[in-house]
């Protein structure tokens, strides 16, 4: 998407050999390119979170791979790299599964044209992310298009939460996808985008990319949406997923799903922008199957941003004797969910809705013993 | 309640004429308490919300009003002391009730006798304020010692939103009241503090108040509450309110509708702490009659907290060219509230119930014609 009318992705090879990418750690403060040339850069603009987001780690590593490759491309290298590039997000599913990818299509390869395969794999898997995230887009587009004709053309109000945006992805985003659709396509829009607390993610990130990119937002704190939505100012809320059930229940964000009750309780449409990447087969029940991760208390405790001189600071918010609880992720239930945009259209949260439309995949859960 | 041991009130006089409160603009970083010699100081103590909270706020224009009389005793004086208290916060209803009370009671008297009437009736309606707040904490009480037998003693895991403590009152609190009372009476408590975004009134004042009482709780982030209901984390949710209708909707700090949402959805108790000063007769359906005060987008933008040099600084959260939209209040529905815990018990959201528990206010509104 575009930073001040100039176009990025997330991610791109340069023609002088190395890869480009954002150092997000900076956003919203200071937009700040900045370029890999070293396996051991790659692996550290992952675990240092430069790079978030799980389409995203998954393309970095496959690039980085291909950087580590043009060093030394022997087997035991290409072995050893995808280890310590798997190493710097261990629990990254897509993570582990690009390098797997890149594994198996390079081993195969002469080992004099291995680095060349592994850069050309990795754009490969890059343009993927774009086409599935693009397709979202459109098929979020026609939602979009819907209420806006309704509303006569007054801006279509849409709350979404954390980021599931371009700079989680390659490009376009998730949640954001039909966003930038709609306006490319010129419908006006407002978009509410919650703080997202305790990493402020869509204060910092979301905000930074729709503000740069030119459509119109406010930051709200992720108490208001409910308060919003009973007062008739949210159209649609449409949020992204870490992991979503074979029956339709929603891994996000914390906080997703008191937004997916407040939407419930105000009849306001609530949609899951859900790469079928995302969706995760062998699980059923949500709310038991999966862990919910306990991130480090300091995350709430504590929180940067930028003094009036312009210094990034972290502050403490909170009575140093007092200790805090820091889940990252809820589970939002399928029947709270309207529908998951994904990649093949908009279906319903429902086991034979995803089954329709992901028939291999379940016969693949099946062939493998799930 | 005590601060590391020494028991404190907001408010009291001392034996040489001042009045102490403490500086609540420095927590949780600093305690300070501060005496008031002047009018103009408690005027400037309620501007600046050094002092804040409805019922403490009433009871420090009366000692002021009392300071000022100290100097001047004239009716004169006292019809002008009154309007300059009145004018530091012009939307505080308890404010300029609080002040007229003083007008009706201090004119008849005897300009020599003037100020020390002031004192008395200052006094009398701090303990006044004490004692509604302690018959709250005695009938919640019984809630949580019913549930701590439910659980076998194990700890009542109790949430609580924003800040309806000790700090916003003269003593006990209206939501921490039972938390209190409960913690007196040895039954084991872990409450858990919602931050509450922008203004941080949990992490800030709760969390403070609590954990220099020696109650044990932690604070997380207003997004995680409806995972920890999920999770059977939370056995009861109490909050206090700012204004609740005759049938019983509770207009409270921006998200307690979204933990009332989750409350209801998890088969989670939701009380709300409502002394009856806080109850408004004269208006019915909350979402339509109550207006929403929209506040500073910059409360959303920035945040304050100490630096690790112990500084207190003020940062900025978000890109510098997002807007912020700040809704301060919701209305949650009588319909997801379980029971209001008031001086005179705890009695269903119900137009009929409140009726029944407080009939001279219902009296009282039909002869004024509301």
């Amino acid at each position: 998407m575009r930073v001040d009318g100039i176009s990025y992705r997330t991610i791109r090879p340069l023609a002088d050999g190395g890869v480009e990418i954002i150092d997000q750690t900076q956003l919203p403060h200071v937009f700040a390119p900045l370029v890999l040339r070293e396996l051991a850069e790659a692996a550290n603009a992952i675990a240092q979170m430069q790079v978030r987001g799980a389409p995203l780690i998954g393309v970095t590593a496959a690039y980085g791979l291909a950087l580590g490759l043009r060093r030394d491309a022997s087997s035991a290298a290409l072995a050893r790299d995808i280890e310590l590039l798997a190493a710097t997000r261990p629990t990254a599913i897509n993570l582990r599964w690009a390098l797997e990818r890149m594994r198996e299509a390079l081993m195969p390869v002469a080992q004099a044209e291995r680095a060349e395969a592994a850069f050309a794999l990795a754009g490969e898997m890059a343009e993927e992310d774009v086409a599935v995230c693009a397709a979202i887009g459109d098929h979020g587009l026609a939602l979009i298009a819907d209420i806006s004709a309704r509303k006569g053309g007054a801006p279509v109000n849409i709350l979404t939460h954390c980021n599931a945006g371009w700079l989680a992805t390659v490009d376009w985003g998730t949640a954001t996808a039909p966003i930038y659709k709609a306006h490319e396509a010129g419908i006006a829009l407002h978009v509410l985008v919650d703080e997202t607390r305790p990493r402020n993610q869509g204060a910092a990130l979301t905000a930074f990319e729709l503000g740069h990119h030119g459509v119109p937002h406010a930051v709200i704190v992720d108490n208001a949406g409910g308060h919003l939505m009973q007062k008739g100012e949210v159209d649609l809320v449409i949020v992204g997923t870490d992991r979503t059930t074979a029956r339709g229940d929603v891994c996000n964000k914390i906080g997703t799903y008191l937004k997916a009750l407040a939407a419930h309780d105000n009849g306001v449409p609530f949609y899951v922008a859900a790469p079928s990447s995302s969706i995760d087969f062998s699980l059923h029940d949500g709310m038991a199957d999966i862990p919910i991760e306990a991130r480090s208390p300091r995350e709430v405790t504590h929180m940067s941003g930028v003094t009036e001189h312009g210094e990034i600071v972290s502050i403490r918010v909170t009575p140093p004797q007092s200790p805090a609880l820091n889940p990252a992720f809820d589970v939002t239930p399928a029947r709270l969910v309207t529908g998951l945009i994904t990649e093949r259209g908009i279906i319903g949260a429902t086991e034979v809705a995803l089954a329709q439309a992901f028939p291999e995949r379940v016969i693949q859960g099946i062939l493998s013993g799930v």
